[in-house]
């Protein structure tokens, strides 16, 4: 009786509940992959927690091989968790939820809308069922066109096997692989980097986007979001394409010794796959320190909300830029698209940057002391990494002290938490008492 | 007479001509520092740009040793530059005028205010007269009073001079040693430690903020900013000994080897000389890569406005997170010793942040660009000395490449210009000519 009105008067906020499920999913995924099934030998825990978190938080970074040192079940686990990570944790219990017939309360919706960063909460629920069709349909399809590229290098079983799991974590933005080098067979393969991209992209950009897209016949018609968004990566990704090239294409580890056209399909793949997809085509620790750095900017930015990338968001970026410029104009509001951006979005990005850049920092004191006689840029490219749920390593995640692994583990979580939604979760609200008159203070 | 319309209407806004006139002391500088009576040696022109950029813009960081490589002349020259750099040209251009008995103009006040940051224009030139007067009686003692430790040690001549050019290059945060191991003789000398921590922490507090004390009685009358800088300085460096101290005095080869009395000058020495002036006692690249990664935060948050000082301001670093935490609880405006902080205070300080940040991280890709070979961290503690005008070096300043001399150079000049400075001196203010409706984006 007691434990019954402990749950009907429940004082999670929907972060709260939010950050609970997700640590459920990863414990529940620990056990399993401690199962001796799960492996082809022995696992510790450490490294079990890791990968479960590493898989629903669709990091990608990996302390053993997936596909050698797991079993098709434990594969088979990994693919799960990047499915209830990459849906969010949300969106599957609603999914629950409605399987099992029952109507969706107030409580769980407001929770939802947190999720997908959805306004109103009318048809929130609709979205959901949308949103679980779609991502099947995209995989399915995916998964098919995949399997016509790898049934006939591998046979019918592993073809077919390899194709799901890659399309599963592709639209996730996991960036598990089944091989240890990620796609680096595939470098000039067009087909394998059509697909692959357009699978992490379309995941990343953010599904109320690919739905305002869908809904909507012309482009002036689009949410402010979703002109944004498109016009956005559109332009990101075709700079970070210039600049990779022009980083690498004399390096004779990466692209020196490719023919101009794999050379061209390497430096779109490794322009797009850092916000926050974490497949690779060439060896990222053979890059240039210029790329590197760049790459650094790249998984900071990530991909857009409501989907199953992490990092700052592309929309939190631009804005940011946007209000620096319109305060060195002299002007009042950001505008874009006709748009004037409210200060209650400018000052919600800048909360996001501030939280995000103390928690990378931390991190990266952190591994410092944990990873004393570790490269600084790899230690910098793995926070950077595990906290935009990237899944790209210069080569440290495997050589990570326990300690280092603890802090990576924890970064993960934040990083696909939300760095916001995680400090509003600790915050305590709280209504000024007394009003102020105003001070002045000289900054900089 | 064309020339002289030129001049009277002329077109340069306050920044920008702050920037001209920092950019004409370097200019003067560097002709002078390559006449052969200023060095040992020969120097090339880049090294003299060099040194006169690090001079004037109070940094230290040097590419020629300026002890040994410059004659007594050179290091002269070096002083001046540092006083004009350290004072600020515009005070130094007004003293000039007043010390020539002309009264100033509304456009020098405006000018000066600028420099000064402060926000009433009567009595900027009393203030500046109470500034030149008081820093050449804090020198002038402190002179004294380490000549009295240094005297006995090196004889009447140098160990007088050798006092003069620390008083000075402390005074103004410049961090220029006689000694190529800067203080390192020193770690454990309470005289050496006390008096030069207190130079460079008086004059990287803010002028503003030593006249508010000298002027006023009580603390609670004192100014907001004035106590959000005491305070904030008390508790930052409090913080910063504690964390050097319990990172480093394991390490054999910083504090190890120490008695615990050294042990606590040299963790208080390194915790205070980052935020901005750059001597040392220790050396910087034998610290744990964890100090390093802290003392990177305490050079990026720097001194205090209108001071000798550099980074983007203790005040700037406190607003943003008393900003942040502010809407983490969903009040409107933060509030500090009981005055709220306004938006356009708070819209300064992100913008700081912000372009700083851009700065620093565009100077770090591009010297992993033109420094290939250097160790990532050794990048990283030179981008953020510089720009921080710090100048405490890991050890790559004198391996620099030209074209790395060259970032270092501008780096330094932005950093000591100030990044907002120089923004409004290249963004076009302009009115919005239409009202535009609200839009909404959803970021992170
Ligand atoms: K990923
Ligand atoms: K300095």
């Amino acid at each position: 009786m007691k434990m019954m009105n402990l749950f009907r008067n429940w004082t999670f906020s929907p972060p709260q509940f939010l950050a609970i499920g997700f640590g459920l999913a990863i414990i529940f995924g620990t056990l399993i992959l401690m199962l001796p099934w799960s492996t082809t030998g022995t696992i510790t825990w450490m490294n079990a927690l890791f990968t479960a978190t590493s898989a629903t938080t669709v990091t990608g970074l990996v302390v053993v091989d997936t596909g050698s040192d797991f079993t098709v079940f434990g594969q088979v686990v990994i693919m799960i968790l990047i499915k209830i990570g990459g849906l969010g944790l949300m969106t599957f219990a609603i999914m629950t939820v409605l399987v099992l017939g029952k109507r969706i309360g107030l409580k769980e919706r407001v929770l939802l809308q947190e999720a997908l960063n959805q306004h109103s909460i009318g048809g929130v629920v609709r979205l959901i069922k949308i949103l679980f069709i779609f991502s099947m349909v995209m995989e399915l399809i995916a998964a098919v066109l995949l399997s016509f590229r790898w049934v006939p290098e591998y046979g019918w079983g592993f073809g077919i096997y390899t194709s799901i799991f890659h399309s599963i974590s592709a639209f996730n933005n996991a960036g598990f692989s089944l091989w240890s080098d990620s796609l680096s067979g595939y470098v000039g393969d067009p087909v394998i980097n059509l697909l692959i991209t357009f699978l992490f992209i379309t995941g990343g950009i953010g599904f109320t986007v690919l739905y305002d897209v869908m809904t909507t016949k012309k482009f002036r018609f689009l949410a402010l979001h979703t002109k944004i968004m498109l016009v956005g990566t559109l332009i990101v990704n075709l700079v970070a394409v210039i600049i990779i090239f022009l980083l690498e294409f004399t390096n004779p580890l990466t692209l020196g010794g490719l023919s101009l056209g794999d050379q061209i399909w390497a430096s779109y793949f490794q322009a797009v796959t850092p916000r926050t997809a974490g497949f690779n085509t060439i060896e990222i620790g053979d890059m240039n320190p210029g790329s590197i750095v760049f790459t650094l900017l790249l998984m900071f930015i990530g991909a857009g909300s409501a989907s199953t990338g992490s990092g700052v968001k592309l929309t939190t970026f631009l804005v940011i830029i946007l209000a620096v410029m319109t305060y060195l104009q002299g002007k009042q509001e950001p505008v874009i698209f006709s748009r004037r951006i409210g200060n209650e979005i400018v000052n919600r990005a800048m909360a996001i940057v501030v939280i995000s850049v103390t928690v990378v920092f931390i991190s990266i004191l952190a591994l410092s002391i944990s990873e004393p006689a570790a490269p600084f840029m790899l230690i910098v490219f793995e926070a950077f990494s595990a906290f935009g749920t990237v899944g790209l390593s210069m080569g440290l995640t495997g050589d990570l002290s326990e300690l280092g692994k603890q802090i990576i583990i924890v970064l993960m979580f934040i990083g696909r938490i939300g760095p916001l939604t995680l400090a509003f979760a600790l915050a305590k609200s709280s209504k000024p008492l007394v009003s102020y008159p105003k001070g002045d203070v000289f900054t900089g």
